[in-house]
């Protein structure tokens, strides 16, 4: 049964690939599954239908027969437990593959996410432009306890992960320059984008942004 | 092999069991495990031998053997993975179960700490006041969210589940009065408390609280 996910009918990046349907179809393209996609408008992601999937009316979403889903980081477990390519088998690896899955979207994203909102929603406060730098510091801190594991590894823990998959695209969201104040960081964010099955799943975004399809 | 968890020697929550090693111990508990602590000092925290066990220099950790992991999320799933209890045998109902645990932690706790952060370390700024009343305006709308989806239900998706424990250890961080607007999730949080294996735990990180051990 070929799986259908969610994604923006007009993705505010761009194309750029930041938004989380990328995510789930890096995974999908990792583990060679072929996938459909349905387009939502934000209008869409708030009526019954959409939150009747997603209760917090966002993307990506994942059905597959009677299974619905949400959250990409549960959507790209389910992906990676039932197909080869993204956690190894031996069950301590798996584990700790799972535990980078985590760090990513909880250590990491966190205050990339913070600044975001900040630099996206607060610019026109106040204090939009010194909580932008207190955002950065704390970035800082993180990257820098990243870098110090990373060290001169190719991927976090072995061979390339779900892990490393959810922790790069963490780190493409916050982008240059404070990524590459981190080069090894820099280095290992190109590592993931140079996969093919990243550059597939690139595409298929990217062409729903330009074409609409 | 009975495993290890880290947890602060002194809780800066002063024993109300929301610092993270109170999820570990609640799941640990709900599965009936036996565990064992070791209390790291804030100075530990950062030291090279809790480094290695976890990057980013927090707690929880948990310790098995040859398999050291860190991050909540990461642990219970493992917990659950192995002992009955926390996630549903059924895979579609499983792995709606995780599908909570993520949406606890990436879509539910975010603005809850991002409150958190204002309030504890930007109150000083001259932005504070005002960005607090704004973090809490986005806490209402996934309160809201969250809300309906609960609707007269006891627990989010059938039985009580990892999902459950990690929600309600979410809103528990939030507490009154914002929870006390939504008495469906306020009674969902005190039921979730009210479970004999979330009494242990609470007595147990307590009792370091107070007596240091």
């Amino acid at each position: 049964m070929i799986p259908t996910i969610t994604a923006f009918a007009r993705s505010p990046d761009g194309g750029r690939g930041l938004a989380r349907d990328m995510r789930v179809r890096w995974a999908l393209e990792e583990t060679g599954q072929p996938y459909e996609v349905r387009l939502v408008s934000f209008k869409a992601m708030k009526e019954p239908d959409h939150l009747a999937l997603h209760p917090f009316g966002q993307i990506p979403t994942y059905e597959e027969g009677d299974l619905a889903l949400f959250e990409t980081g549960a959507i790209i477990l389910h992906i990676a437990e039932r197909h080869d390519g993204l956690l190894p088998k031996e069950p301590n690896g798996r584990a700790r593959a799972i535990t980078w899955m985590f760090a990513a979207l909880n250590t990491v994203e966190p205050p990339i996410l913070d600044r975001e909102t900040t630099a996206l929603s607060e610019r026109g406060e106040t204090w939009g432009e010194a909580r932008l730098r207190l955002t950065e510091e704390r970035i800082r801190v993180r990257l820098s306890q990243l870098s110090a594991q990373l060290g001169d590894d190719d991927w976090l823990d072995g061979a390339f992960s779900a892990g490393d998959l959810l922790m790069v695209s963490v780190l493409m969201r916050l982008g240059p320059p404070i990524l590459d104040e981190f080069p090894s960081l820099a280095a290992y964010v190109a590592r993931g984008q140079s996969r093919p099955a990243y550059q597939r799943a690139f595409e298929a975004q990217l062409k729903v942004f330009r074409e609409g399809i």
